[in-house]
């Protein structure tokens, strides 16, 4: 008998279980055989659940089991979960994972190992919960060359930013409310800051450049900082913002990569993006802009990419599905600094006598477009600049801020 | 040498060589090995084409040519494709197609023919152009029970309603306008009648629930009706007009496809998909909606598409993708008609003194929400159903006609 095993009990594991059982006759239809769930692993105790014959503690007893062919880890974090991947695969048995901070750390390694262990290494989970990405990326556009992907990553952060833009609820309000209907952690620090979304990112770029982006060599900021008066001024000027994760190869195919805040046209498909709800843009030379959109996050939604990737290892045993890309430790030759980036920038700024002051933006960074909102004090503007390499903007902004205090800038998408 | 031919030097033939060329160097890449373009076949000159040295008129050139492993069939129609891809298949290579019209009657057949022969047929570019969806749907949704398909299948259409909608143009010149933008053929008729949405929500269909869904099954209308005063009171009941093609089971579990127009709420994401875009929207019991987005046809998206197919064909040399479905012929069992779902239906009359027949109409539908537009005439009415069964729509509307004219009736989404 094939059996699978799932290691982790806690939200995408049960849904793991609860979805393969749901659905097990028309899984054996796809795999072509009989399969059933031989183990799941967690330290807690579950007495009263209907699989409590199939828990176990002891990694082992999944480790040594030989008709054990995919294991679900769901633990998430670096440790154990990279020991027992590893150990896994090399013994031959397919891992398929949520677990995306594994993968954005030790994504190269693993692959190869589970390589030159005939083994599969599948992490759709990992990107966007139930939405069909990495697979599509890495197969259906294979014949493109990638010319951007971008994409609202994270769920928690966009309903707060959608609670902010669509009620006027502050952050720490949205944040609390986030909480509460448990859409962020207790410790939401992952989230807000944006290194969750830094994770995917890498994770989407590593896999259509071929390199191993690591997410210490992405600039990364959250939400936090955002403010409600941001969200009017980008209202009024046609814009929602946006946390956005990018990756890009610049004019002399170096690549950037970036977490931050944006402002998304209106018109734009992702600033349409609500909620929990996650879309990453595809952009291929061939294929134009492509948009997958879902619930980034979930017990079910999440649920369905892992067992879409358990059949698809089920269904090509002891045949590598070659996902994979180079490691880049110590190199990263192949990035470039989002400093070196053009865009565009939305820059509010507290002066003396903002009208006044307007004339001698001119001076600093050329044309710029001016915002307004109802009740702007006297001593603010806001404004966006034309597009410029953004160390540039840096250097106006150096010189701006002897004669006014820069209280937020936010790049364009 | 692994060569690759074309079939077909039209819009997706040439940008599929275009796209091969341009991208040559990733795409042995990614298959392993060198692959180069060895025939297009056309039966029109293009003696100043820089692959004229690669042209044939000679079927056989391909067909007994060893090297030759995989063929894009990019001709369009039923014959001769069905002929060229059935004795391609035999000899054991893979094809790879557009061809929605021959996937849609022979699937199938050519499935089964390419399985006993080892051999693949894919055909991505089938429906929604470039946009991943039959493998994201085969794959990485596998995990599900499939609810529902439904989605904006056509450009061509939803270029002429987004033309009816933004800019109230009427029917008439925005179809004038996609022909002369490209987007709508001499002859429309196949994309305005709903006939090509149809094929391609029977791939879908057959795709994800096991049994060829034949386009003789599906009831199909489409857009030459649609008025802009429906589009009006359609905008002032909160919805836009959508070409909507849709396959769901029952609560029996048998299907009913339909083509069909629409009243998506302003709110759905697939009423914000605008001019030649399209995108589909799959449910499934573990990942609730995701919906892919893009452009839907055109030279290089389908090329995409194509393209991709290709190199996963060239990867899976001698290796079947286990994509197949059963034949139906003869038996629609497994089927229902639209006639025996539920829906909701907008409904536009004319009658004699409108606001004294609200009353009788209530005698009839019971509650309706009626539609208000600026200067409606006095003998207009137009109003929304609760959800009822259709037969049972259309009997209370057999009994409204003798007293008033039935002027448009569209189902809500």
């Amino acid at each position: 008998m094939s059996k699978i095993a799932v290691i982790g009990y806690g939200v995408v594991g049960s849904g793991t279980v609860e979805l393969f059982e749901t659905n097990k006759k028309s899984i054996c239809e796809k795999v072509g055989r009989d399969i059933e769930l031989g183990y799941i692993l967690d330290l807690k105790d579950f007495p009263d659940s209907p699989f409590a014959d199939k828990m176990t503690k002891d990694f082992t007893d999944i480790l040594n089991d030989n008709e054990v062919e995919v294991v679900a880890e769901l633990i998430g974090g670096l440790h154990p979960a990279y020991e027992f991947t590893k150990q896994l695969l090399e013994k031959g048995k397919s891992v398929v994972t949520s677990n995306k901070e594994l993968v954005a750390a030790k994504g190269a390694e693993l692959l190869k190992i589970a390589n030159d262990n005939n083994a599969n290494y599948l992490f759709e989970a990992s990107v966007g919960g139930g939405i069909p990405i990495i697979r599509p990326l890495h197969k259906c556009l294979a014949g493109n060359e990638i010319e951007q992907i971008s994409g609202i990553l994270n769920g928690t952060t966009n309903f707060i930013l959608t609670k902010m833009i669509k009620e006027q609820m502050s952050f720490d309000d949205a944040l609390k409310l986030a909480q509460d209907n448990g859409y962020a952690e207790a410790d939401p620090t992952a989230d807000i800051e944006g290194h969750d979304a830094c994770r995917k990112i890498c994770i989407l770029g590593s896999l259509a450049y071929g390199k191993h982006i690591y997410p210490e060599n992405v600039h990364c900021s959250g939400i936090k900082n955002i403010s409600l008066v941001d969200v009017e001024y980008a209202s009024n000027a046609g814009y929602s913002i946006k946390l956005i994760g990018s990756v890009k190869p610049n004019d002399e195919g170096k690549l950037v990569a970036i977490v931050c805040p944006m402002l998304v046209p209106k018109n734009d498909i992702l600033s349409n993006v609500n909620g929990v709800y996650n879309a990453i843009c595809v952009t291929g030379n061939g294929v134009g802009d492509v948009v997958f959109y879902g619930q980034g996050a979930g017990k079910l939604p999440t649920a369905s990419a892992v067992v879409g990737d358990i059949i698809d290892a089920l269904k090509h045993q002891q045949r590598v599905l070659a996902l994979s890309w180079d490691e880049s430790k110590g190199d990263n030759s192949f990035m470039t600094s989002y400093k070196e980036s053009k865009t565009a920038m939305y820059i509010r700024i507290e002066c003396d006598d903002a009208d006044n002051f307007k004339r001698s933006l001119s001076t600093v960074f050329g044309k710029v477009i001016f915002i307004e909102r109802e009740n702007r004090p006297d001593n603010e503007l806001a404004f966006i600049t034309k597009t410029m390499v953004e160390k540039d903007i840096d250097t106006e902004l150096t010189i701006l801020s002897h004669s006014a205090k820069i209280l937020s800038k936010i790049r364009l998408y």
